[in-house]
């Protein structure tokens, strides 16, 4: 990795924390420059742009909370179990960028407004939908799981309830929504999605 | 109401939008000027900072997201039926202030920034889950719904999952997210909380 590679990268890496704490309108230049110990010049000499910046802070960040929700999901058989890893690792695991799901992020804050964030927020949920889904859909197929589950909307349900409970929980400052939607979602993917063989 | 007040709420109705479609970064004086048809000073004269005003749009914003999901709620009188009707008033009503749900906007946006706004936002969702929990609490009492449940938990499923799918739905101007959560609910109430007598 040459010198340049290895400041843009560094640069992405400390944008991306100010961007999915502040979100891309309120992070400003000045702090961009603390975060990184550039001037502006020394930022704009690796991105044409601070969309382009935030674009590449964006999945910077995105590929962190994935690999600490995805963390060694491979290692457990059970497809229900898998989900209930992953569950667990939502809550448990904390990404290394700060400031929540980067997706979640993004998306409300792009849903009205910059197109490029948008259509990265939404490749980020499907994508992620789409792995959910995938594991679903193999546990139906070695009958872990019930057969009328539907891959998507489950996938969709435990998703958008972690999602709103993230929400409430950093809000609060307290587990306790993060803990009750665990709880709900482990008895169900329990007593309703478990095949009972 | 004096012709000042008048023109006070018409700043705050206008400004409503545009806080809740771009975020309190996101919005630009001159966004909020063309809105509202007014000049900078004219704004100023009836808010003392661009905080002030975000504060009452947020306030204008909430009232107007409650009643669309409370409307008519008064008028069933069985407890999980009134959980029903909430839900489907949050996926069917589409409240006056565009751009989403204004609590669940300014929470991503504030939860590591703007104290002022964090806390009107983490107040907002208190109420809500109190509404809800008491509902709940009521139904139990009325043996309208069983005894296990706990109030609080449950109304923090409910908000959570519906949030999470109408971040979802927003960015995929699709309603499959809202619909598959929505289906979940509703079997859920039907088969896990309402009463069997």
């Amino acid at each position: 990795m040459s010198k340049g590679d290895d400041t843009r990268r560094r640069i992405i890496e400390q944008a991306a924390a100010i961007f999915n704490q502040h979100g891309f309108e309120g992070a400003s230049m000045s702090g961009l420059m603390r975060a990184t110990g550039l001037k502006k010049g020394g930022i704009y000499r690796h991105f044409s742009s601070k969309q382009e910046l935030a674009a590449a802070a964006f999945d910077y960040a995105w590929q962190a909370a994935t690999a600490a929700r995805m963390h060694d999901l491979a290692e457990v058989p059970n497809s229900v179990d898998k989900l209930m890893r992953f569950i667990a690792n939502f809550i448990e695991r904390r990404p290394s960028v700060p400031g929540g799901c980067p997706a979640l992020n993004t998306a409300v804050e792009a849903d009205d407004g910059n197109p490029l964030l948008r259509r990265l927020a939404l490749k980020a949920f499907r994508e992620w939908r789409k792995r959910l889904a995938i594991i679903i859909a193999v546990g139906i197929k070695k009958r872990e799981i019930r057969r009328g589950i539907d891959p998507k909307a489950l996938a969709t349900l435990i998703i958008s309830s972690l999602e709103g409970a993230l929400t409430i929980s950093r809000l609060e400052k307290r587990q306790h929504a993060l803990t009750s939607v665990r709880l709900y979602l482990e008895r169900y993917l329990e007593t309703a999605v478990r095949s009972g063989r």
